[in-house]
């Protein structure tokens, strides 16, 4: 990878975003090998502090162990006259990820039994893996597989699959507190870019916003992993650290198309994050898709695992398994823009800003406090007089001390970020007091 | 009787049931006296673990005192001619329960005082008792009444009403644990099907069943009992060891016709019972009937009464006071029908089982299990292939040894006899494991 | 005043407060002054125990200080011919209130910057006060403003603005126990009807009607005070004996036109006085308006400020704000009518009733009393027979010692006044016992 790295503005982050997108786009990733490093150094010039971790083959992680790691250099099947008719080399999704090595020619029957396309989208390649159990295959365009004539045909993968090492990605950005906020995302799919690149690029977006705050109450603990096996081997890990530290947190996945907002809850539903994902998408995109727990496919599967459940909720803009590109060739950079990943940007960003923010604070005096000395309030007393401040007020009569400002905000009907506005003055005049 | 009684199968409950009603139809029931005991005598031949209890007249019961025994043998009503034109050997709702002995001559307008009939329902016999104060009257339809004509008419009831017993069967099936499941129906009444003979005939068939299971968690307790009294005196005996072992049970009335499922609450709503009964309703006829327990008019109201509190909720098919025939003569064998009892007993059946197989598990490691490498997760990823296990890997996402299977299953949308299907090989793989 | 006080009857109360309201309209009241002395005189023809306390100007209450008095005499704008176009005499809401004395000519420009009136209501009077920021100010229709010619203008208001006190009512009506119901109105606007005198006068029928009720369980405090600075001053000196007697309360405020029935809950929303209210207009007008407390205006913004707390709700007529005579002189004696008053009087009665009469009973038996032998029941047991004792036997079972009777009446749909009844001759059998 020889591209310039973008530098990052908040005032182009979709442009950012999708930039990083398209540098990483080509590079065969999978859940172990030589595309994740490659992916993870990419994301190491940006984020210097990014620490690469590995886990050798073999390890064991909970229930699961971790596999062998994966090499793939080339793959594709040729016809009788030599010419390449699926090639790897085209497209990274043609090969089934975690493919045995393969010289053979085979018959159209043969073959057919190791081929993988999708009748309902002709002229997509399908995305296929088969990590845990050897076998090798190839996906075409359904369009091309009926198309096939009867013959011989020659087989290669060219690829490695023994002991070696699983990569992962982490960043820890120190704040006032030792309490975190978790963010994580995987990175182990090919060529795909809203179930993909959309969630390492945005993360690393969301880092460097992170980095550049002035002051922030709270940790912040940025993971980039493999999929399931990854979170698995970094809970197995850190799960008691974790657990002790992590007061919310966001599993950022298909964070970049155009065509909606959506909200899939932690496990219980209630933490402090999906209070922040459902208050922020209500006042950003009050239409936006509300999953449930069943709808569940990330690594929130584990996070939030029983026993597990880390407070991690999930704002996603069309959700896996919910928009027809999903898992194919058609999940390309057209469907992933800068504008919706500016808007993932920002929905994640707003639901961080409002763990942030969010903070009991107690009225400190009994009644309401006497705005007008302090030129906080109207001194003339007419009808309608009060409704330029009516949000402070609101705000100040919730201020009990147990009801935390995300709460009110909900309660007011005013977005936090508005609510931390209101707050600002009487917070320093000492009419609202923080209670810990 | 002298029936030939059938022998019990499954697979024609509704056919056994139909036929044990007809068999108990033409018995003269009433609180007391010989109609009680030739019914349990009868239920004994099936039931022999049935004990007959009996308590004499004049015993106290919490608030009430049982009361005298009555022996109805004949009671008429005939015309200056001596022709019997209403006769308690046509239809024993024709007399009054509890009627006391009288024979005497009266003319229309004194015998009209003591005549019940139903101007709505011009051909129906009503149903009228008079328990606990002393008078005597007939039943006939409205039609016949109007046509009774001025003149001197012979009223005979031959009917002892003097001190004895108050009988009830009880059958106790022991189980693996002390804890105990109870049933609890009703045999008081006349020559009706639905509100009468449906409740002891499905009680019977629920007996037989349980003492046929292999393996069962708890122990069945199955009463038949006259209504109010009979629970009164029943509770007011065995109270203290009720309120210590009963952790579901089911009141059984009206549960023979084919027109509708209901439900009615226990008191507070959120037993055990409430839920088995919730669950299976939804799921084998989801436009079932809930009432409310304003709606209560059987033995619920002494069982949940408050200080009682039994956990008992209440499935019936077209519950007692909502269905035209109910408390008449109307209410017969062509009403109730062998499928709507075999409904009424796989709805009961289905909600024992659920209360039996109801359990909280815990997934015996952190993290989703590895389960490909078990046999019961597909090796390939393609899109859509965890759909197949969906319902497993919800269920699994559940079991933190909080939520209870039926809990699970509500929240998941399956029903529970599919949860224990999905839960048995995580069981018997040591994944899912039982919390005491 | 000399206007002859009427006799206080409850037949006629909706006469009685419109008449007392007529004799206080004219009074031109403010936060202090005689016209509150004057105002709180009247009452105490009425009421001979009200205590009338006085606070001195400058004393600390809480977050304020008492304010100076304003005592008000005349007031004018004249023209250059030394006609009065604009006079206090003729309308008090022609003057700002608290506005400083002046006596200056100015010419229209200068004149408009103190002027105030409402292009959407232009025959109206609008009510503007500066309590706390120094200056005069004047109050006319818009069209009359519109109206006036350029030249010069001669302004008079013969005021004092000086130290003096700040003063209110308060009268207890001793009960059995010291526990309290709170009842607070305010006494600080000018010649306003709904928001204003239908409070004061409402109140004074409630504290006749409670003076003269042979048996109340709880204590009454009622206050009469003005808005803001007056229930702040009042829970300065009240604050801890208040918040360990009060058990319910209503602000009344706006109580007295015609056209609809009001609920504004307490910050919490869930007290015993948010109960009665509820279920009181629930019953005697099912299409009242909820409102939240978003949208409170009186003095439940101090009683409910967050440490104080107190348990208490609001039922209006049409509230504050929500009616378009609201704070202007539009809002008189015809918009506040007999029955009106009747209406609001009746409501809040109620509300206080259903609080003096709400209690916890527990049935004294187990299962259902035999109610038969008391007369309480029918002796014939036919279809429907039960439901004319259907609510009795309602009640009875929910008597579990742990619901109250404002709960039961809410879950068993009979308004409390009603469930009252059902439950006397329950408790003169020893069959309902109260918890203590």
């Amino acid at each position: 990878m020889t591209s310039k790295i973008r530098d990052f503005h908040l005032a182009d982050v979709g442009g950012f975003c999708h930039e990083l997108a398209r540098q990483l786009f080509p590079i065969c990733r999978s859940l172990t090998g030589p595309g994740v490093r490659e992916t993870l150094a990419h994301l190491k010039v940006l984020l210097p502090d990014l620490t690469v971790h590995e886990v050798a083959s073999g390890t064991p992680a909970f229930d699961w162990v971790v596999p062998d790691e994966w090499t793939i250099r080339d793959a594709y099947i040729a016809d009788e006259s030599g010419a390449r008719i699926v090639d790897f080399r085209s497209h990274n999704l043609h090969i089934v990820g975690y493919s045995e090595p393969v010289d053979i020619w085979v018959d159209l029957e043969e073959l057919d039994k190791h081929l993988y396309s999708l009748p309902d989208q002709p002229t997509a390649i399908p995305y296929v893996t088969s990590y845990y159990s050897r076998r090798w295959g190839f996906c075409l365009p359904h369009e091309q597989r009926v198309s096939l004539k009867p013959g011989k045909y020659h087989v290669v993968v060219d690829a490695d699959l023994k002991p070696g090492v699983l990569n992962y990605g982490e960043l820890i950005i120190p704040g006032e507190t030792k309490e975190e906020i978790f963010i994580s995302t995987y990175v182990c799919h090919p060529s795909m870019a809203n179930n993909e690149l959309s969630g390492p690029v945005v993360a690393t977006a969301l880092a460097l916003w992170a980095s550049s705050l002035e002051r922030k109450k709270y940790t912040y603990r940025f993971v980039f992993i493999p999929e399931t096996i990854g979170s698995i081997v970094y809970l197995s890990r850190n799960i008691s650290h974790l657990k002790s530290h992590v007061i919310a947190g966001f599993n950022i996945s298909c964070i970049g198309d155009d065509r909606a907002y959506s909200y899939l809850p932690s496990r219980n539903g209630n933490t402090l994050s999906d209070k922040a994902a459902l208050h922020v998408l209500k006042h950003i995109s009050p239409d936006f898709a509300r999953y449930t727990w069943l709808d569940r496919g990330s690594d929130e599967r584990q996070y939030c695992a029983p026993g597990v459940d880390l407070p991690m909720a999930t704002i996603t803009r069309s959700k896996y398994g919910a928009y027809p590109e999903y898992h194919t060739s058609l999940d390309d950079l057209t469907l992933v823009t800068p504008t919706g990943l500016a808007g993932g940007f920002e929905a994640l960003k707003k639901a961080i800003e409002a763990v942030e923010h969010n903070a009991r604070f107690k009225v400190a005096v009994f009644g309401e406090p006497q705005l007008g000395r302090r030129g906080l309030y109207p001194t003339v007393s007419a009808r309608g007089s009060a409704d330029a401040v009516r949000g402070m007020m609101n705000l100040i009569s919730y201020c009990d001390g147990e009801r935390s400002l995300l709460e009110i905000a909900d309660i007011i009907g005013v977005p936090i970020w508005d609510v931390v506005k209101l707050a600002k003055p009487l917070i320093e005049n000492g009419l609202l007091v923080e209670q810990r």
